[in-house]
């Protein structure tokens, strides 16, 4: 039996506007059996880092086959590609600006192809609103079962923005600040994998800068493994390193916010 | 095969309180194959005007055979009539106070049912909660395949507020603002079709009366046709004209508000 | 034929972070067939009796056989039990923190169930996110129908808070305020029963205690029954008690508030 195919959507359209449920009447209309979930319809106006970071965190959850649209779009109406992005386990869909790639790069990127097929787009495109027009109508055909290859050529540049790329140099890596949550830890673009690569293992010490600040920090893997009060890194539940304090606002302590460069390197 | 009912809900109940579940839980008791879709529940409190946009912009895109629920209802518990309205596509159910008619006229309305029909509500009906206890139970089913005429007599008057008929009058169209967006942008009950009816055409200019102004205006079909910070008059994406602002706030430069009075008139 | 499972979530999670959307995206890996409805991700943070007070409106109304799900958990990684309690209609997952027993005791507690087998949870367990790691596959193993007692050993004591017990005491129930809603209602954790287990009858006038106040007042059917600005008692359209004011705020006027106790006695 063929599983019903799930859509999954994020944006920064808010749910009091009707837009969301826009997108929703037309992938119904195209695919009645999909099965569609909101992964947040909150992100920050504009903010792709954000919604990169949320998408990356739940989308890998989702069944295999799952359809990703996402849509933080500055740049709608302007020459920025919408595209679709194939891995091993998932589809993307959604604009070309790096909203996707946190995701899909944890999940090892297949192929991409930029949506230039009007059969499959709403017959008349408004100038802004191509999560409706464009993104929807494609997931729903993807979810019909047609070829992400029939929606238009495959591309071999995609927007790579700094919080997709930490950096790994000699004996550090430089990465980015993703997000502050409401507990105050500092979610960062860097993972376990990174550190293991400058030759740092869990429980050791290492050296942490951020803003002004260079701090000693324990790879812990629970708070309580220090002083309360005290800092540490620890692999957050999204599967990205983060910057917390035991009992404490990390955020408040060291003044970082979303962007903000940070260093992890090997203790000096 | 058939296809799975589709059911949508509208409200001014937010998303807090249990209410909106409620309504889910009597959908699904009695039509558990029904898909359920959230067009909105942040209508603001009692707001119909709202209420009837969000509608008329989201309802019409939605598979055929769907049934809209829309429930922004301070009149519960009066005399106001609970109401099924048919459509060429599409079913209305909610209460008879001008909510529906906005989307319902945009497809053409059929037939009007009073749901009196006993059988088909919950057993105890509350004062104040008709949504879960008449509106809900119709929806469900009507999805079954119950037929609109079975829940009641027909009747013939609807109330039509005055956001859904705009007035042609010689070479003008007396309206009103159904909205205005978060980018200012004020949103009319006046559709082009009004327009050709007076004998205005895309590209020409007319005057646009609105609180105390009386300006020109170049009916537009994207925002750049006029320099930067000039009013124009354009068709949004839910099918309403709008007046805007080239990268400006048109509700600021105008003072205009939801409800007020506008009138579009072939140039002088 | 079998129904597809309806499973419903609640939490004080919010709908901006993508933790729901990893709680179903967790759901529908496991069992594809599930539909998912939220009753409230809204909860006030850490609020179990208003999570559970919610629970209790909405749960009962969806279809035999409907799962519950949740996680209103300040105790998260402390050693509270994560529970299954099964009712004759419904089956409840969640920690045993009393979330789960207003909703549950309304329906009759049948067997409860501590979840301890591994083999139903995710293969990695954080330390602060049950409601994904472990209440997610519980239900979604509940909705593919291994049998409650699979989870884990019978255990026969669950905690009880003070909002889920109402006692009854000579001529007086002692109570508690559930919730105040935003008309100023002031929803007690007292249902009819209780009343009419101290002799009480609709129509009729009973005392009531509350903070600092001594307030004669009848229990009406409808809120007319009684001029306007006087006080009443009256069943809500979720099965508790709740003291109200004709056309005004309750709460305001007694000065009420999440917590309160309530005292309902034969009239002296």
């Amino acid at each position: 039996m063929k599983r019903k195919p799930v859509i999954t959507l994020l944006s920064d359209f808010g749910l009091k506007d009707p837009y969301v449920a826009e997108m929703k009447a037309v992938i119904l209309s195209i695919c009645p059996e999909a099965s569609i979930v909101d992964i947040s319809h909150e992100v920050n106006k504009y903010d792709k880092r954000i919604g990169a970071y949320m998408l990356a965190r739940a989308a890998p959850l989702f069944p295999k086959g799952t359809i990703h649209v996402a849509v933080v779009d500055p740049e709608v109406g302007t020459k920025r590609k919408p595209i679709i992005i194939t891995t091993k386990h998932h589809l993307y869909v959604g604009p070309d600006n790096g909203l996707l790639i946190l995701s899909a790069e944890k999940e090892g990127i297949g192929k991409v192809y930029e949506i230039t097929n009007k059969n499959y787009m709403l017959r008349n495109i408004s100038r802004t609103f191509h999560g409706r027009d464009i993104f929807s109508p494609a997931a729903a055909y993807l979810a019909l079962g047609i070829s992400a290859s029939d929606f238009g050529p495959e591309i071999s540049e995609i927007i790579k923005p700094s919080f997709s790329q930490p950096k790994v140099r000699g004996q550090e890596v430089l990465g980015e600040v993703l997000h502050v949550d409401k507990f105050g830890n500092i979610v960062t673009n860097i993972s376990s994998e990174h550190l293991k690569r400058i030759g740092v293992k869990e429980e050791e010490t290492l050296t942490i800068m951020l803003k002004n600040s260079k701090i000693a920090m324990k790879w812990c893997s629970s708070y309580s493994e220090v002083p309360i009060g005290t800092p540490l890194l620890i692999e957050g539940s999204g599967g990205f390193l983060e910057v917390a304090v035991n009992q404490g606002d990390a955020s408040k302590l060291l003044g970082a916010k979303s962007g903000d460069k940070i260093v992890l390197r090997v203790q000096e």
